[in-house]
């Protein structure tokens, strides 16, 4: 085990660094349960103070008091567009080019039509066996019709499976186990040039970092709203489409919020002309009021700063961990360079999931990730360069204890 | 206009009727405004007080307090299934064949799609010109192999349009703006006899009427959780599908909730084996976490007693409105015989728009439906006789009072 002068060390130059942070204020605009030092903002984010009030307000005022007025006196119904303007500067594209609707796997499936109806001599469909499954079941929906090529299956590289016979390549920034992370502009380039069209999945990159989808001229993302842009449990998902693509993309999950005239209650279908046309039906307002105030906080956030310091999170908690978990067994299951690595870091260990289990029992939140990851995720607006060392010496102590031999801590819950 | 006795003599009898309504009770379960009487339950229904408490619990300690252990210790995933469960026996279904997910929307494309697969042979969707056009709309997306026939278009009668070319009809039980009442088990055995799967929307019957899906031999089912089930706006939909065809109908929103083993992070998608297989991605948790006190009370209510209550409140009103209203212009727009006709009432009037925005202002809430459609809902559950008898003056009074003469009342908002 490291000594007390070396996590005394380590604690003060945390402190030095939390004193010069510039994101420093932002940690009081969430409700951060006390004495918990929480790395699981990557799976689901803590609570805008706002945003409580938020969701007190749309219920009690909103729903109970004023009733159907609402959708008018409260734009219930425009929701969806007000809030991906909210969105978009975080992920660098414009006003008019995103809407927060559905589910991530549902928006994945507007997507994948969507980039196929851009291509129609074309049927390849590329994607990661690595990515979060869901993509991939979205890809094996298609149907017959498409051929679905997995980097890790057909290729270890998704690159050598990009040729002109390619329609769509569905790809992540940040992998949701590694934290491994891709360059925008450099694939989706590549992609264009087999005249392909990509889709990215921004569940793990949102409001940690510059995404820049119009300066790498992306056709189609898609991210989720509950991880680092803490909108609440399952808030509803975004999705993106280049405006010049907006005019002629096709999904066939058509809804009357799709509409071009959605109060005419018109008996034919007409797609909105702009992105509203991957809209679909009424969306959960509940849910989707709580979402706001999350992303409020990070479009008002400079990404730069917020890049800088995940960086220097995930670096400091690697480093930490090289000199002192090494020793007790811990390996690094993410990419050392910080180019290639998002706001999150994976650990392995063989008895990682009762690892993280007393984790957590002690205060430092985590989650699991067969078959051997522990998984913890920096999220700039509210941890600490201090957390960082108290987790990395809690972890130290957890191992050094044995905490595995417990077996409390290997009763398998249904979700980790 | 009618005398003074008359209302008072219709008030006198109301307020004998809501004497003996055992129903009466459940109305101390919603938080209603004072004074007003809310006839647009069949747009949006009333907080019950329980699910504002649901929704302060779920922000505050499941999110807030205790994060992402929420998913287990909340019991968050298994909120589709178990909400499902809720809503079966006031479907007439079973445990096990009801999911609430996604939107009404979603759910009608996915039982499209699974009731095409249980008839690969057939190729003919049949719907209706004059349902809400979102169920039109899901059926146009079904792409250039299907075949779309509606009644009002290519017939006058759906009955007409059934033959053994179809594979799937899509019906709703109740109009959405006549109020008109299809008889479930006779439309459900004419499309069985032709050898075509069902699909009833019950969006505007579900906890107003016994549905009796399962007496009935129904195939596939939908509906909104927002109107009689009083679940909050938007709140998650449901889709229902008879036990018998759960193993072998497929649809084609595949996504790691419907995922026969969603925790083992599989890189093939293998559907549930069960009713899970309509599930698609990660669901808005507060607000189906503000639907399950709506469903509970619905559950509890019986559904004879609400459906007699239910045909006495509109046959009331079309009573009044025949009486008193006739002779100002007022016409009936649903069917007068009450085993054709849902919980709503239908009426006419060329200045009907502005007609119901006085209304509004006058604390009875209506909503409109072009071109001159006055639109009542009675939910049983929380409205009294005697709120129908005050309504109808109220409507008198306006009509009386030429009060479309009030430009105000003719501002056109965006949502109705």
């Amino acid at each position: 085990m490291a000594d007390d002068s070396f996590w005394s060390q380590a604690l003060a130059d945390a402190e030095s660094a939390d004193a010069a942070d510039p994101l420093a204020g932002f940690r009081s605009r969430f409700r951060l349960p006390p004495g918990l030092i929480y790395l699981d903002g990557n799976s689901l984010g803590p609570a805008p103070h706002a945003a409580l009030r938020a969701i007190a307000d749309a219920a009690e005022r909103e729903w109970a008091a004023n009733l159907i007025a609402s959708w008018n006196t409260a734009g219930w119904f425009e929701l969806p567009t007000r809030l991906g303007d909210l969105i978009a500067p975080v992920i660098g594209a414009g006003a008019g080019e995103v809407v927060v609707s559905d589910t991530t796997t549902i928006n994945v499936h507007k997507a994948l039509h969507a980039g196929l109806s851009l291509r129609p001599g074309r049927s390849v469909v590329v994607a990661e066996s690595g990515s979060f499954p869901t993509d991939i079941y979205a890809a094996q929906g298609l149907g017959a019709g498409v051929t679905l090529r997995l980097e890790g299956v057909d290729a270890p590289a998704i690159e050598q499976l990009i040729d002109e016979s390619v329609a769509v390549v569905l790809v992540n920034q940040v992998d949701y186990r590694s934290g491994r992370r891709r360059d925008i502009a450099a694939l989706t380039a590549r992609v264009h040039a087999a005249g392909a069209v990509v889709i990215w999945d921004l569940c793990h990159s949102a409001g940690v970092m510059e995404v820049g989808l119009g300066a790498a001229g992306v056709d189609l993302a898609v991210g989720c709203t509950y991880k680092y842009l803490n909108g609440g449990p399952g808030s509803p998902a975004f999705v993106f489409c280049a405006r010049r693509h907006q005019a002629k993309v096709a999904q066939p999950l058509a809804g009357w919020w799709g509409h071009a005239r959605p109060f005419a209650f018109e008996p034919g279908f007409e797609p909105a002309p702009d992105i509203r046309r991957f809209l679909c039906g009424t969306q959960p307002i509940l849910s989707l009021r709580g979402l706001e105030a999350g992303l409020a906080i990070a479009a008002e956030a400079d990404l730069a700063a917020v890049r800088a310091k995940s960086v220097g999170l995930t670096g400091r908690f690697i480093a930490l961990a090289d000199a002192a978990l090494g020793p007790l067994g811990v390996g690094l299951g993410s990419p050392r360079d910080p180019e290639a690595r998002g706001s999150q870091v994976a650990l392995t260990h063989p008895q990682g999931y009762a690892v993280v289990q007393a984790l957590i029992a002690r205060g430092v939140v985590g989650d699991f990730r067969e078959p051997d990851v522990m998984r913890f995720g920096f999220a700039p607006l509210y941890l600490r360069h201090a957390d960082v060392v108290r987790a990395a010496r809690t972890l130290e102590q957890v191992l050094a204890a044995r905490a595995w031999d417990d077996a409390r801590y290997h009763a398998r819950a249904s979700v980790t």
